[in-house]
């Protein structure tokens, strides 16, 4: 696959990811106004729909992750192989699944059910950072791929970033065994802490 | 942050605005043809509606109006900075925010709750035009961010818009205290009033 | 507007138009299984919703002609004015609006109420096709827009097209008073007829 | 229509594929928390919904591959004629169509009217593999149409799958008169079977 190809196959998975994105705020149901009982606000009703702002602000900032760390694999690639495309594909398969947990945890999250809607939400992102790592290391092992040579230094060098994905994942996935809220805060914490330092830097 | 990312992080953000203004739209419910009492048309029906046709005509003309604000700044930019792409990554957070406030006051606007369902979408507007700001001053107090170095004063000339805007939202927000439909006629006229004088020239 | 911006601003009508057209099997409902009485086949629910099948294929087709059109106007064109982005800006809330008067036809065909489903759908593309002639009237009054001059006389050639559009929506939509059914095949055939005879030619 | 029009149009069908294979995960219904039954546990009730599950997957790698192939085409190809748009059209008016047949499985599955969901699902996939050899048989036959006349054999050596497509895809519509869910999964065993010896291969 030449690099013509890899360019509309990033296109593509660019319009996958802002298509998931945008479609998650579907997942925040309005409450009909007819179901609002005398001395009930609205204001109220909408407080005990956190779960649905938890889960939206959550996934959105996983999402717009993954098209970050997906454009800096993609950035170093002049070519991929047709595994490569594969490995793409299950993960678009995998981000374009999250609406659905994200839903679950909105419905759920303070319900009996809360654990099974959990371990669901946090194993797709288990499963997308694996996923993630096996880009990753599928481009690494094949310097042919590389657009300049002496990208595999900087592919090699980003190695922790993806191998802790999953582990961190895992751990967050195992917190929803004992804590289901604690393990979606978790979720929220990964990427957004990662950012603070970076505040303070201006480039 | 090289021009080449931020061409992509431009499409990615254009294609964002193109999916959450088409999908205002699904907020525009079809009464169900059995709903239909006998002696009731379908005219007044949709007539009764009228607060979700206002909701999204408003939406929609500020959504388009944000993009032609976010492509003015984007013309000036060869590159950006690690804190720009955060702060359009809150801008991209609000704006696919915007279809559930517009649903909340498609369905409560002249019923109980109004008050809350119009200070959620004004205040959504504030945090916009606000967050639109921290993008404007972020790029016009970081010159090497500029396409051209004699840009600065194109970007430093535009500073009044930016920092009307959430003062304007603001005032309109305030208004929804007092009158909900009008801080939601004033969200509209905010947008279209500047457009007015526009239609005379003809460049 | 320079070159650069007209690109843009074809993309992101582009993916409306995309956008808008995908959306459209959202109105077809899937009838649930528990409402399949005894003796009832799917099938039968399936044909009995023909009205669903019938606006969609009309609404697709139309939404894919305009994208035609646009197109054909655009490519003509090196620079835009400020007026033709309103233009187009109108065209666009036009476009999105349409997955709603499709939803009201699929809904009321066959029950009460259907004609004001049929003429608000029918009016929505007489207010598309005046568009484009407003669009097409504003591009050929001035040439300086245009990529090369000599496409004037091009663009002055398809006058006919553009004006003959809204003159037959408006016939189309003048039919729905007198028979609603007849008036969406108009719609579908105003599109689908003018295709028949380049189905011989090899170009 | 020129090379530039050609990547347009490969652009607008790339936007109707990613987005139609976003919507996919519409489908899967979120179980309201109130319907879990004491004893009854969400898990259960995922487990119960198997058929909405099998149908997404079965439907995301068929849209996959269907872009996939579509690319292959297009790459091939310098210019269009009018002829291509149209069959190009009724391609993408068929993908658009697909999470509809989709959502039937999904609700249909094992239960009465199963047969008639996936003929429809199944039969939509047997009209989009014969659109595909109508575009194939199109491109082949018109040479002119190519970006270099040495493709041609190119192009005429993949005759097979492209012929093979709709004559495999009706003998799995077939089978669906027997066994419905075999049926489908037949759908998915067609897409993903040829991928494993690739995933052999390191190209």
């Amino acid at each position: 696959m030449a690099s013509q190809q890899m360019n509309r196959l990033e296109l593509f998975s660019d319009a996958v990811f802002a298509i998931a994105i945008t479609l998650l705020i579907l997942d925040i149901k309005v409450p009909k106004h007819e179901a609002l009982r005398p001395g009930q606000t609205l204001l109220r009703m909408l407080l005990y729909q956190w779960p649905s702002f938890f889960a939206f602000a959550t996934s959105f900032v996983s999402i717009l992750m993954i098209w970050v760390n997906h454009h800096a694999i993609f950035k170093l690639l002049g070519r991929g192989s047709h595994r490569f495309v594969l490995i793409n594909g299950l993960l678009l398969f995998l981000v374009t699944f999250v609406p659905f947990p994200t839903a679950l945890v909105a419905e759920y999250l303070g319900h009996p059910g809360e654990k099974t809607a959990v371990l669901l939400y946090t194993g797709t992102f288990v499963a997308i950072s694996s996923t993630f790592y096996l880009l990753w290391s599928h481009a690494s092992r094949n310097p042919r791929l590389l657009k300049h040579p002496t990208d595999h230094s900087a592919l090699s060098s980003t190695q922790g970033s993806y191998l802790w994905g999953p582990i961190l994942y895992f751990a967050t996935f195992l917190a929803g065994f004992w804590q289901p809220w604690l393990s979606v805060a978790l979720c929220l914490g990964l990427v957004l802490i990662p950012q603070l330092p970076q505040l303070k830097k201006n480039d």
